[in-house]
């Protein structure tokens, strides 16, 4: 393709409390909204021709609010963005996870790529969703397109594994930050790609954002 | 280690003629000053421990300007970190050595850890004094000090490769704009890394930069 910019979803209530969302389609609230409007505007000054969203509700209004901006852009939804399903754990605290499921929880900080969420995805699940989306939204590009993808945490660090062609136990080396932005090069052969910038925050106000996240 | 602020030097006049640079000592050009002086406002608000810089002028220069709002952090000078000797290309521009070295030119763009440069380094000594570098600053310095490494385009994206376990030819994957900032962890024994933000130009008003650089 093309250039291709990752946006993960504006701010939830269940971000700022810790609980653990997945496939659970919690709102963005007032600061994921604000967050919202600021990625939009920051993403003014670039010429989208699509944008590809999560169907769940925190990406998808993150999207519609950066396609206000693009009123030629196509919007589509891929059910391939979704976050991943975490299934036992969503709706849970990370403190009360830790307790409940000391080892699976361990080794989920430890080694992603060998946990399965009960009655939910493995990170190698995910990865297999998210390839097939950028492989899919790569085919339907011509180089210089500039595609825009909302998508969720796990999602877009299983992408970033992807790009790089990294084993899936550097999926906590990236960070999203809620509304950041990342900008990327992929030839349509995908041979050559390239980092332009990952997980800007300055348009919210960050040079870095530090803060922890509590359900990761 | 801590956590780890790299910097690449503001712009020189060789820059925007986009002549080769490697070992020669070309200042800051009049916006490469304004450039060091936003970076060094950017970087006031972390409590930097020390600053480590390539001795080159346009990097010294550049991390001066930084140490100037961090009256307690050390200023080291590594030669460790200076830009790849490009050896007979130096002086030179792209169009110049397109004409005079194609097959080693089309080698460095496609198959970069395979070239020597004439008279000069390969990406494989770059990689060794890099990797010199990083490791003695990590001995160096405890968990949660951040410090900051000011070098040079080649440098870093040799430590980025460094730090992500990626084979040299990921070497045209990583950006690093003038006076860009990425933040990054390490821990102390290597093995879990964190990439915060990467290429980072919002401070010098761009959120993503585009420009084509020439000599490349």
């Amino acid at each position: 393709m093309p250039y291709l910019i990752l946006v993960r979803h504006g701010k939830t209530n269940w971000n700022v409390e810790g609980r653990y969302q997945g496939k659970m389609d919690i709102p963005l609230n007032e600061e994921g909204l604000s967050q919202a409007n600021k990625v939009a505007q920051a993403l003014r000054e670039f010429d989208i021709k699509a944008i590809y969203t999560s169907p769940l509700s925190r990406a998808l209004e993150t999207a519609k609010k950066i396609a206000f901006y693009h009123p030629n852009a196509t919007l589509h939804i891929l059910e391939d963005l979704k976050e991943i399903d975490h299934g036992k754990w969503e709706g849970k605290l990370a403190v009360e996870i830790e307790k409940e499921y000391p080892q699976l929880y361990k080794n989920w900080k430890t080694n992603p790529s060998q946990v399965q969420m009960p009655e939910g995805e493995s990170l190698g699940d995910v990865f297999n969703r998210a390839k097939n989306a950028l492989d899919e939204i790569l085919s339907l590009h011509k180089e210089k397109d500039i595609v825009c993808l909302v998508s969720h945490d796990a999602t877009l660090k299983a992408i970033m594994c992807y790009i790089l062609n990294l084993p899936l136990d550097y999926f906590w080396s990236f960070k999203f930050s809620n509304c950041s932005i990342s900008f990327l090069y992929i030839s349509k052969d995908k041979s050559f790609k390239i980092i332009y910038t990952l997980n800007t925050t300055c348009h919210l106000g960050k040079i870095v954002d530090f803060e922890i996240q509590k359900a990761l």
